[in-house]
């Protein structure tokens, strides 16, 4: 199949809007890259990152294969697949080696640091193949979409920091990322509580596998004794740390993943007397994201998605209701 | 042998200085006790926070068994023997179960929370079995008795949180637990960093085992790229952690050790795109007691000390010389 000579994408534009528009397309591929035509793509916060940026926007794409280099052996015609952020590395560093291509220390390549011109709202893509993922045959293309970031995030570091049947998890904030993580969590075997701020999000919370609900407000007023062995804090706003910390058991991992300009103030004295853990954590590695594809098919996590027609109006649609909260509970771009 | 009916001891006081009293001596045991006459303590910054209170201090203790329960089967008479500020606990709770006797559920006992009338600033010390260790053959009893409560302190976590050879370690400040952290770093095949606000500590940096050495005020105007696995914060006093962040190396762990009231304020931003891990460590279990001296004992791990008395005046100068920093690297009382 001949390969498109232009592609129409939406990209970042000054007015920090998503605009359309067409790049060059790829007509020839490098032997190890795959062309796939997208035919979603998640709506993620970070998006808004490169909002104002003149580059094609999009880091949770789906496809199906339509052409591939001639080194590619994992991925055939007609193949639905999935791209995140990363796109490659060197692959001789020491990171690449390890899998750790977001941290290539000679030739990073990922969304908002290079090709522009690739991302996943769009009707086409080109990927490398070692960063590009089987979609399972049981998830839809629309709902594998939100796992390409939103469900990576949450999932590696809960296998990496050691999430087992019977340990307390919180989780803070339900959202893109709180309620997959709600799934993973409790798929994993563990005991869920979830805190929000908000009432009317119980139900969900519960429906989606946990067995407690607080309030932020109450956990600070009521001081519950949780011993929470993890604390996943999934919002952009920071909590106040020393009323969740007192919530923590000794040895207890508090995972954070939401991306905010505001300093982490933390009780030291509880750090120390309850010997935390506190992870920043943001990436994963292919073989890490072939994990969490293939437990969320086994265990039947799947995300909550509104979709949208992938057009101007509808990606200004999915980030307002990103924006304001309103999301139930990941945008999709349909093509 | 029959065990004293009054021990002579050094205990807090009103007036912050360690006094010396006299307590009843147990004069028989529990069948998981043993008696020992104490041979020598070291003294650690954690006794200043008990020399105010009507208690014996001293937990970094080692001495000669004198006497041992019915059912003690690991000590013999005239083992040499040490002991930290972890006692016991109920040994049935999930925490004990783990050998985390330090968070007990039920019935932790320890230095400064129970047991009083026990502390190794003493001519006698009644310990439970469980908690309580053999001092290896070629370390001898003055240069043992910082191990049990500093050298647990550093080299706990360095394993826990998998310091490995060639991974590179900073170690910041060089004090009592600085001074062990850098020759167990070193031990353990790492490429080790040393930061401290004293050039004068330098030289004996290098002698123990360290690869550099920075002032740390230089890190923060020389910005050099240390790339830093682990950095292992030995001061009470807490650094610029944007600086200190700014070296670490992707994933990087940093091990909190120091006690200081001050909060601990992050750059979330380095936290999150470093994917740092954080930890709080303070306590070990028995069998990482053993294993630490096991790994002093082969790799020939000793630490620095002065030799005070066992008295009033003898403690004094021990005390003011751990607040002024002029200690190197740790006191030890000798009775």
């Amino acid at each position: 199949m001949s390969l498109p000579s232009e592609v129409t994408v939406l990209k970042g534009s000054k007015q920090g809007v998503a605009v359309a528009a067409t790049v060059p397309g790829k007509t020839t591929l490098q032997s190890n890259e795959v062309a796939l035509r997208v035919t979603h793509s998640g709506v993620c916060g970070t998006d808004l990152h490169c909002i104002h940026d003149d580059m094609v926007l999009g880091h949770e794409g789906v496809g199906v294969v339509e052409a591939v280099g001639n080194a590619v052996t994992k991925f055939k015609l007609g193949d639905r697949v999935g791209f995140g952020y990363v796109k490659d590395g060197c692959g001789e560093c020491d990171r690449c080696v390890e899998g750790a291509y977001y941290y290539c220390q000679v030739a990073p390549r990922r969304y908002g640091l290079t090709d522009h011109d690739q991302g996943s709202f769009s009707s086409y893509a080109v990927w490398t193949d070692t960063n590009l993922h089987k979609i399972p045959d049981n998830i839809s293309s629309a709902q594998a979409a939100p796992f390409l970031c939103a469900g990576l995030t949450v999932f590696t570091p809960m296998v990496k920091y050691g999430i087992k049947p019977d340990h307390r998890v919180g989780i803070l904030g339900i959202g893109g990322l709180g309620h997959l993580a709600i799934q993973f969590a409790a798929e994993l075997g563990a005991h869920v509580t979830v805190f929000s701020s908000t009432e009317s999000k119980k139900e969900e919370a519960l429906r989606l596998g946990a067995s407690d609900f607080w309030l932020s407000k109450d956990v600070k007023t009521k001081k519950p004794d949780l011993r929470l062995n993890y604390l996943i804090a999934t919002a952009t706003s920071l909590p106040d740390w020393e009323v969740f910390c007192e919530q923590m058991a000794p040895f207890g991992h508090i995972i954070l993943l939401g991306l905010t300009n505001e300093p982490l103030i933390l009780p030291y004295s509880l750090v120390m007397g309850k010997e935390l853990s506190i992870h920043g954590a943001t990436t994963s590695k292919p073989s890490e994201f072939n994990a969490m594809l293939e437990f969320a098919s086994e265990h039947n996590v799947r995300p909550i998605v509104e979709e949208f027609p992938m057009t101007e109006e509808g990606a200004a649609a999915a980030i307002a209701k990103l924006v304001d909260g309103s999301i139930r509970f990941r945008g999709v771009l349909v093509c």
